[in-house]
Formats: C-alpha cells, structure tokens, sequence
C-alpha cells in the first residue's frame, strides 16, 4: 500500500513510523507546506519521498491528515474532490465540524474520521515517536458514512497498531474530549502562566520541582500552533468544562479559607474516586 | 546507627528502605500509632521492629518524622524533650510553623529542619518505593540552629541516597513548595472532581483518557490525610497561588470566549518557556 501523510509533525511522523515498522505501507509519500519539516521528516526516514499534494493524491491508496485541526475540513473537501478509489482519514482532535463539511460531499463514503487518542507535549517530525499509539484507544466518528471497504481498511491499521476502536458520534466525541483531553491542555497552561508568573527564581523552582510539578505541567510544554485550533474549534465544550473547573478551584479554596478539614476531607474522598478510572 | 522512624507510610517507608538499602542503618524502629500500618511495615521489612515511641527513642541515633505535618511540631517537641546525643529530623512539606515552635527549645540544636522533594499520590507501607529520593532534590531549613554533627550526619544521608542539598529559610520553602507542589495538588484534585461532577459515563473516561490527562490527574489519587494539613498548614501560600491560578484561568477562558487565538498565541508561547524549567 502506498500512503500520503500530510502533515509530517508528531502524528503524522509517529503514524508513518508506525505503518513502516508494522509492514502497513510499502511506500510513505510525504507533504508538508514548512520545507524545513519536509526536508527533516525525510532525513529522518520517516518517509522514503517528498511531493507536492496534487502528484501524490494520484499515487496513493491512503491519504492521511495529521495537521492542526482548524486546516482539516476545508483539505479533507479539497482531497475528496480529487479521489475516486482511494482512501482518505484524518487524525484530529475535534470531529464536529469536519464531520458537518463532508457530510454531504459525494465522496463521503471515502473519508474516515478518527481521532488516535495518544500525543506528547513535543512537536514536529523530531517529535515522532517509535511505537507510539499501540495500547491507546482511538475513536472513529459516523463510522456507517465510510464505506465498508474504507472503514475495514484503516480499521485493520489501527488493530494492527494495537489500538483499541471505539465508535462515538462527532458531538459525542468532541464533549469527552474536552473533559479526557482539552481541560488538561488548558490547566497545564495555566499552571505553567502562574508559576512563571509569580517565581522569578527559576533556579529555585527548578531545584524544588518534583514529580507531581513535572507531570501537571508537562503538557504547557505543547505547542500552540496545534492546541489554539483545538481550543477553538472545540471552543462551547471547553468552555463548558472551563467553568466547571474554575468552580471546583473555588470551592476548594473557600474550603482553605474557612480551614474547613471536614469538607476538603469530602472533596478529597470524591476526588480519589478518580482511581476507578486511571491506575 | 540505630535509627527509629515515626509514620511508617509513603515517606517513612521508603526512607527506611534507603537507608537499609544504602547501609546506613544496622537497625530501624518504627512507630505508628496505626497498629495496621505497623503491622504491615514489619511484615514488608519495611523495619526490624516496632515499639512504643518511649523506649525506641532511647536506643537511637536518630529519630525521624515521617507523619502528617499538622502532627510535626508538637511530636517535635515532645521528642526534643527527650533527646540528649541523638539527632532528630522531619521530612515534612512545610517548615515554617515547625521551625517556629522549635527555634527556643533547649535542644534546638539536635533538630534538623528537611524536605526531600519525592512523593507518588500512593500511600501507606505498601506505597514504600525502593530507590525514592535519589535524583531529587532535598531542602534543608535553618541549617545554621542546627549543631554541626546533627547536620553532617542529616546530610550524609541524604547525600549517599543521592539527593543535592538546597538550604532555604522555612518562609522561602513554604512559598516555593506552595508553587511547585502544593498547587499541582489541588489542580489535581479539581480536575478529577470536573470530570467526575460532569462525566457519568466512567467507561467512556477510561477508553479515552490519554496520557494528558492521566499525568494531569494522577496526583488527585493522593491521600487526604497527608495533603489536607500540608494545604491548611500553608494556608496563606497556597491561597496566594490558588488566586493567581484561578485567574490565569479566567484569562484563558475570556480569550477562547473571544476567538482570541492571537492573544493565545502570545499566552501559550509564554507558558511553553516552562520547558527551561522542566526538561
């Protein structure tokens, strides 16, 4: 099989990694407008050429988009006019839009939406990780809008990863991962915006800085080109969660306040139930 | 050295092993008030044996707090009322109320003020990890009231289980650890309470939590006992950073409100200079 990526950053470089080791693609044909991420993808191996979209489209059985999600929709429409047998998918972190602007294109029935639920705080081809998405889950949206042959295709590349498939809806999809996914993005931000701010002695915090420092702000190390998108194209979901968070902030400071043992015990308590769900 | 350790949980327990581990201690006492926890620490070899806190503390070298920090100073005390040669030490996350209540005391110099930066959200004897601590960083306070053997001896220790020596007033520590550990904790606790308040469907979380959010959440599975007097303990310092997260938070929610991607960008690109800090 011959597969197009477009978009040769983390994703994109990790997904070609990932068709080469597993036997899935005799060939990966690179695209991307940044030269210098397309020169290094290549010198990375991370695909054996470099093309422009238009000769490579042609060429391949599947197409990839792994770029930032706000360029999704209007490529994935761009790329649908232009495919008759071939395969095309998309690794995005929002669904709904897209999944409203292909809707009713003729070619639906060759597009699958997926959203690989694996990611680091590092960006670019250098980014690209050996082995990574296997374990992980990854959800494909209005899967019955593919076509039967498309979705057992790129459904067999994600087994054959190792990765669990869920199906959800677009909506669906975009409100868990606000809640799984976006909220944590937003409040490693954040986090990261307080300390800076309020810590002029770098070298004390880099000196004290522990584990569970590391591991809440490892995230504000990601790069805003991919997240600003994210944020906005899943902007009344964010939000959402947003304000939800910043009142669980509050009642827990109210609780500092008033030196309320009893009820940070409560919230404490319910807090840990978090165990049920992450081991 | 004979050395008896004081709460034979995450911190005590893994600094018994460190220093059996390392050959500092031909014999460990442990004392906990909870017979369980007791009972288990000597069935994990954890220690050598238990004891009333009375006669272990005349058979010592050094006597080690290991407990919830609200219980620190008066034990401290009580403890230092007792001592002669030995040398006693804490490890607790807060030191300025400590280092308050025992800056007149007699035998202040036999006090070593510290803070090893190592924790995991696990908790209890079978929470001891083997080979904690090295790598970390340990803070001392007030090193100067301390008398010059019962510092050499602290920060041998520390220094054969591999941790570098910062020394900090206790006003600096608390302020520092308020922004580099008490916060993560209570972003933790907040974000699993978000997720856990709007996200009744515990399945769908764990299908699609991803690595982001599990190193975002994963300290909300710490105990409530432990962190509950170290926020209230640094009431003041945790509420100034508390105020200033928040906020941070209001920032970034008015910018997505608004499209705001540029202001973003510029909010984003300030918080990825965290990666000066943590690498």
């Amino acid at each position: 099989m011959i597969v197009t990526i477009i978009g040769l950053g983390l994703i994109g470089g990790s997904f070609a990694l990932a068709l080469k080791d597993n036997g899935l693609a005799e060939r990966v044909i690179g695209v991307d407008t940044d030269p210098a991420h397309a020169a290094k993808a290549l010198e990375l191996g991370l695909v054996d050429e470099l093309r422009p979209l238009e000769t490579a489209i042609a060429d391949s059985d599947l197409i990839v988009l792994a770029i930032p999600v706000n360029a999704i929709p209007l490529l994935a429409v761009k790329i649908l006019n232009r495919v008759e047998r071939q395969v095309v998918m998309d690794m995005g972190s929002t669904k709904e839009e897209l999944c409203e602007v292909i809707a009713q294109h003729a070619r639906r029935g060759r597009f699958v939406a997926t959203h690989p639920m694996w990611g680091t705080e590092y960006s670019g081809p250098e980014a690209a990780v050996r082995g990574a998405f296997a374990g992980r889950s990854v959800v494909i949206c209005q899967r019955e809008l593919s076509d039967p042959d498309a979705v057992e295709l790129v459904e067999g590349i994600y087994e054959r990863i190792g990765m669990p498939i869920i199906e959800m809806e677009a909506e669906e999809h975009d409100l868990h991962a606000a809640y799984v996914s976006h909220i944590s993005q937003v409040t490693s931000y954040a986090l990261a915006l307080t300390v800076l701010e309020k810590e002029r002695e770098d070298e004390k915090i880099f000196a004290l800085a522990g584990g569970g420092f590391e591991s809440t702000v490892r995230l504000a190390k990601s790069s805003g080109e991919m997240w600003i998108p994210i944020l906005l194209k899943n902007k009344y979901n964010v939000l959402d969660v947003l304000r939800e968070h910043i009142h669980q902030l509050q009642i827990m400071r109210r609780m500092i306040e008033r030196d309320d043992a009893e009820g940070l015990r409560g919230a404490i308590g319910k807090a840990n139930s978090i165990r049920r769900i992450i081991h």
